[in-house]
């Protein structure tokens, strides 16, 4: 939920707003078309985080060279249906989408595809390149390495990522199911929201710099905490195993050496590692007959016995289409902060930003 | 950890009385074999519950014609990396072996491979399976779905499973990392455990059979609740994918209808789906180099700051590896009643099973 809300601007008009602001920051305009569309998408879904929000240190980081702006991929290895390329510092948003596009393709030639990226940055969210997949019909799969959240279970030192996971499965009437999430419990903005409040965290949230359960959002995050991983010891395996599927199997950038998107890096790569992986269903029951398993299985899952004060059970992803349905008709909502940030930057490359109300 | 100790038994004098019970149970030797060997491993790990305690009831069901005696498994459709079959029953840790083994040889000839089975059988331990490519070099992906444990995410039926995945990385000179999980935050074995001690559960565990949180261990799984997902919606969402990945592909029996091993099931098909997968890290920076990465970063892991009143910060798999070091020195311990049952097991087949005290 966007919270103080104040302007409503139209998917189209923020998309092309957006596109335009990362060509004046040098950004070609196939590739600013790309992450515009991915950016302004996850407002539309209601994904604000990892939305336009960003867009303004997104573009400071292209001016300050911090992230190179014309996406430069080059293949390192290349056999059959597999795939391997470094990216070179390019943009998260434009890497991912390339890498899925090849992925898609070699599952299309091979039943799967499987290709893995290192020296990339931040893309956004993850689930919307899976869903690149599932529009043509196929499974689609990310995992990610990410700047430093947790800490190895048993350990104090936020060295690992909450590096997070998306599939996308291709339905019939129903809308693909994508499920998207990240190893921690919660994300660090909650904990960083909680301490603006001067609320107390649950336990289970964030362990201090003792590696100590908190109920202190500042020491469970901003203070040096960690964030505590899903289902403690399995959410720990879960991230290593993105870890390893993305940074130690391509020699990239373990997460210990990542900045975040609001560290100062001259670096000019961010590094992070994706892997993503497209499989067909063809070779299995065949895609149309997926798709109506698909939808059989959906029905037969929110058809099911609620639970007492439930009112329909959701499947992954669905939550975020109704939002996109609603978003497409009425406009999307920017908060206060944000449309404000975003005006101060069109304001910056003399462009404006048409606002509905 | 095995309570009511009594009995001490070596590894390979148990896995001969499990081989020699299968075979007078109608199994070929070398099925037997396999599935001895992963029966045995399951104690020698220490995960006992998957291990030769179900030997007396994998018997029963093979007596009972529950489950195929000799392994059959049809090739339904084959693509370079990708492969589909049918197993007609058979029983799942023999399915599960040939099919891992037919995606590391995809995998060694294409860089990656994928097997998905449908009509299989429980399995016992996920870990075993992706180790077999680990051995070789190889990374190893499973997932399978399995009886139902929980409900829907707002649902209070328990009409999905807890649908474990494992994978298993190769290391150098440290065993090989094996993330191996289920998604439920408990096992449904640690609710019955507490139900026997007349013990409360704590909120977090398992919803009533109206799908509310309950600390009552009966109400909770036997009395027909469900488990809680590990991470709420992120458990949910990952075992749907599981399912999807497995039975929904290769159009098999989807959870509901999976009956559990100490269900009649006159069917001869308890039908549970397994997916596999092996990926070649010759196509990424090259498997020894791989191995090389995998012990740096596993150092880099466990030589990074504890918790406090932590003395070592372990890596996913390592307990399990140093309980088989220890169990092949010193035999395994085997419960009070699980040492009865296979004692009696043994007696009908005038097999004897030679215990070290």
């Amino acid at each position: 939920m966007v919270e103080g809300v104040s302007k409503r601007i139209r998917f189209d008009d923020l998309k092309l707003f957006c596109r335009q602001a990362y060509m004046k920051a040098g950004v070609p305009e196939r590739e600013a078309c790309i992450v515009a569309d991915l950016l302004a998408r996850a407002d539309l879904r209601g994904v604000e985080t990892h939305g336009v929000t960003r867009l303004p240190i997104y573009i400071q980081r292209l001016q300050k060279g911090y992230v190179r702006a014309e996406c430069k991929i080059t293949s390192i290895k290349d056999k059959g249906p597999v795939g391997f390329a470094e990216a070179h510092g390019s943009m998260g948003h434009v890497v991912a989408y390339k890498a899925m596009h090849q992925a898609i393709e070699k599952a299309e030639e091979h039943g799967i595809g499987c290709v893995s990226v290192k020296d990339s940055g931040h893309f956004g969210v993850a689930g919307v390149f899976p869903e690149m997949a599932a529009e043509r019909g196929i499974i689609g799969y990310i995992c990610t390495n990410s700047a430093p959240m947790m800490a190895p279970f048993g350990g104090r030192e936020r060295i690992i990522g909450n590096n997070p996971l998306s599939y996308a499965f291709p339905a019939g009437t129903y809308p693909p199911v994508v499920v998207d999430f990240s190893c921690s419990v919660v994300s660090s903005g909650k904990l960083i929201l909680a301490r603006k409040k001067g609320e107390k965290i649950p336990i289970g949230w964030a362990f201090d710099k003792d590696g100590l359960p908190t109920q202190d959002p500042y020491e469970g995050y901003e203070g040096g905490g960690s964030l505590t991983p899903v289902g403690a010891h399995k959410g720990y395996g879960l991230t290593m195993a993105h870890e390893i599927l993305t940074a130690v199997l391509t020699g990239g950038k373990w997460t210990r050496n990542i900045k975040s998107l609001y560290e100062e890096d001259k670096s000019g790569i961010q590094g992070t590692c994706h892997s993503f992986m497209a499989l067909d269903p063809d070779c299995f029951i065949g895609r149309e007959e997926f798709k109506q398993n698909m939808d059989r299985y959906i029905k037969s899952i929110k058809e099911s016995g609620k639970a007492k004060n439930v009112e329909e059970i959701l499947i992954p992803g669905e939550p975020e289409f109704r939002t996109e349905s609603k978003r497409l008709k009425e406009g999307i909502p920017l908060s206060l902060n944000t449309a404000e940030e975003l005006t101060t930057l069109g304001k910056s490359f003399d462009l404006s930003l048409p606002f509905i109300e």
